[in-house]
């Protein structure tokens, strides 16, 4: 089974189960979707042993491989994290669903009724690597906007994932829905992954969710389109005008709150008007435990700020550590931003509202925010409900990509006979 | 400068150019980018003996190479076809600018207020024909959106095109906006093409405008994103509670008003328990001189019926023929839909408002119409003003192309300091 011609068979027959369970899932009510989900989650509780069987046996695999302590906590499953799994399903059925809502509707002079009316995206690939937690939460949020997908996890996690899985299925089924709806691609062989991203005509969107090298890879290669963020390179800028004491707090937060997700800061600009600020800020941020690595006149605010290099102002660090530079106002600002930012989320700290109004416009990021943490960057705190991840690129979904991003849409037009002239 | 690696570093540099001239046109104002769009409706209308010269040289070369008539005519241009051009650079700069425009906005519990607000897709590259409006046409369309442009027309066309794509320039120019945000390729080497199909990073979306095998080679080979249809196997269904006078009116006119267009009806589905419309509406057909390519059931009707093979199902006519099937009510409809379709446009005439609805639900095309004709598959027929083209994919743009569908978004977020938790 192993060989590359077979992987390439196995994965074109999964693509076309998968299109012919999006066509049924298509039409399933919302009621049978909330079915699914819940009796997912009653699954899940249920078998609680078995899935931690199927962890202690990823777990004794990656032990020995010799999967660094970060890894193997990622892998990990215990009893409260499985509950959390089934609750999160239970979470998204909660979720109003997308399917169906008109977004716009308008009436033409010759009396055709025209509606824009969302319809499910159709197969979903989802690619990621070792957490079993996504196996849930992206099957699900994939069924719930009525999609089908294909979900790749990580090799280290196939028997957690496969647990899952299987509760996941127990659930389509319990609601009459088609077990291929979510559908687990269960061989190691990397070749599975070079497969799905050709797959055009059988899977509508690739999400890849994982490191730096996953995303690339499947950026490179995709013929299919992709939803994701390669990094999140994002700038906090602090405008003369800024009030000191929200600025501190924001950078801080934006920085240290969590320092290894995407919406985490990685530059913190200031006004060359400012000095006063960044000292309050670049001391807060130093005392707080953070690095500062810092261009000239940062370096003069503070001992304990370090010398800056170029590639710098190119790097995300998902760590406590933060490159830091004076710019000229806020254009200064948007001029370092555009030519440095990952076009994820950037914010402005700034009392004065033509020049956040100015930033909030003219910065070409994902997300752009005044007065509030970069942290903030995620479809939770965005009010979606839940996100399957943040994408930078401009087409169909950008920023947090939630039930609404997972959806296409088609005309509905209505007429009493209509010929065109 | 005409061999392959030439051709690349060419077409990557006007990438380059294109991105950066995206960079300011996305902060142009409305008034500054309809003063370029009538600047070049001007310099159209002063440079009419410049074209026309321009013309001659293509219109000599095809004759040289000996195009079809059919293709010659495309090729042409005169005084009024010129002027018609002009004025549909004055349309387009009357039409709404979507940039800037909130898309929606929400507050959340802890004060932030989210806004989502259109921007524009960046570059676009259009790839067309023979037809020399649809530089002047797909440039003004993109200019509109904010968008850059990299035009890719016929070599038939070339010296039309550039005289055209020169009054543009002039406009651009007129207006302070980079003259870079509309190029034209001018060389005739196809290599150009593949080069474009590859430039992720550089070129956002990509328009083929043409005929079929010009689409299919962008789909099949693009690694940017792709607005198209490859073709249009729209559908009539008649239902048993049809209206017969709407019913011939309809499927006539979605069949024989223009043949040639994506939207124009290819074959004709009868409910079996309608057999009396179906005589009637054949009959109309076949007396409009459209051959009537039928089933048995649809041959035992009228005796000028032809049978229709398998293939027919599945062809695209563009011509006064089509295929013509009985089926088994609604659910018989969407069955043969779903199986032949290309996802276009389909309709469904009846007075049964449930058969209706279940109709314009299940059937899975960017289009789906109760009570009127498929020729209304149209842009300005849909209100949008003006179309670049009709997408059947499923990603970002479906249906008719406009200007809003020529945009993004972006999320604007607007806080008082807040931090998050």
């Amino acid at each position: 089974m192993d060989d590359i011609q077979n992987i390439s068979t196995m994965m074109r027959t999964m693509g076309e189960q998968a299109k012919a369970a999006a066509a049924a899932l298509a039409l399933a009510s919302t009621d049978t979707k909330n079915k699914a989900l819940l009796k997912a989650a009653d699954a899940l509780k249920k078998n609680v042993p078995a899935i931690l069987e199927a962890n202690e046996k990823d777990l004794e695999y990656g032990r020995e491989k010799g999967l660094s302590d970060a890894m193997m906590d990622r892998l990990a499953l215990d009893r409260s994290r499985i509950i959390a799994i089934a609750k999160s399903l239970e979470d998204i059925a909660k979720l109003p669903d997308p399917v169906g809502d008109t977004m716009a509707e308008w009436d033409r002079p010759n009396g055709l009724k025209i509606a824009r009316v969302r319809v499910p995206l159709g197969v979903i690939g989802v690619i990621y690597e070792s957490r079993p937690n996504v196996t849930a939460d992206a099957g699900a949020l994939c069924l719930k906007a009525g999609n089908a997908v294909i979900l790749r996890g990580g090799s280290d996690s196939l028997n957690s994932s496969g647990a899952i899985h299987a509760c996941l299925k127990e659930g389509l089924e319990a609601a009459g829905l088609p077990a291929d709806a979510i559908q687990l691609v269960t061989t190691r062989d990397r070749a599975a992954v070079g497969e799905m991203l050709t797959m055009t005509g059988l899977i509508d969107i690739i999400v890849p969710r994982g490191g730096r090298s996953l995303v690339e890879r499947v950026q490179n290669e995709s013929r299919v389109p992709v939803f994701a963020h390669l990094e999140g390179i994002c700038h906090v800028y602090i405008d003369k005008a800024a009030d000191p004491q929200k600025a501190l707090d924001v950078a801080v937060n934006a920085k240290m709150r969590r320092t290894g997700i995407c919406g985490a800061a990685e530059t913190l600009l200031v006004d060359k008007d400012a000095e006063a600020t960044a000292i309050f800020t670049v001391g807060a941020l130093l005392d707080a435990g953070c690095e500062v690595r810092g261009d000239e006149g940062m370096q003069a605010l503070d001992d304990r700020v370090k010398p800056a290099t170029d590639a710098d102002w190119k790097t995300e660090y998902l760590d406590k550590i933060i490159s830091a530079k004076f710019v000229d106002g806020v254009e200064g600002a948007i001029a370092h931003i555009a030519e440095n930012s990952s076009g994820h989320t950037e914010s402005i700290v700034t009392e004065d509202v033509d020049a956040a109004e100015k930033f909030l416009r003219e910065v070409d990021s994902a997300i752009v925010m005044h007065n509030a943490s970069t942290q903030f960057a995620d479809g939770g705190e965005f009010g979606m409900g839940a996100e399957i991840g943040i994408a930078t690129g401009r087409i169909h979904a950008r920023g947090p990509v939630g039930l609404e991003q997972l959806t296409s849409f088609k005309y509905q037009v209505r007429g009493s006979g209509q010929t065109r002239p």
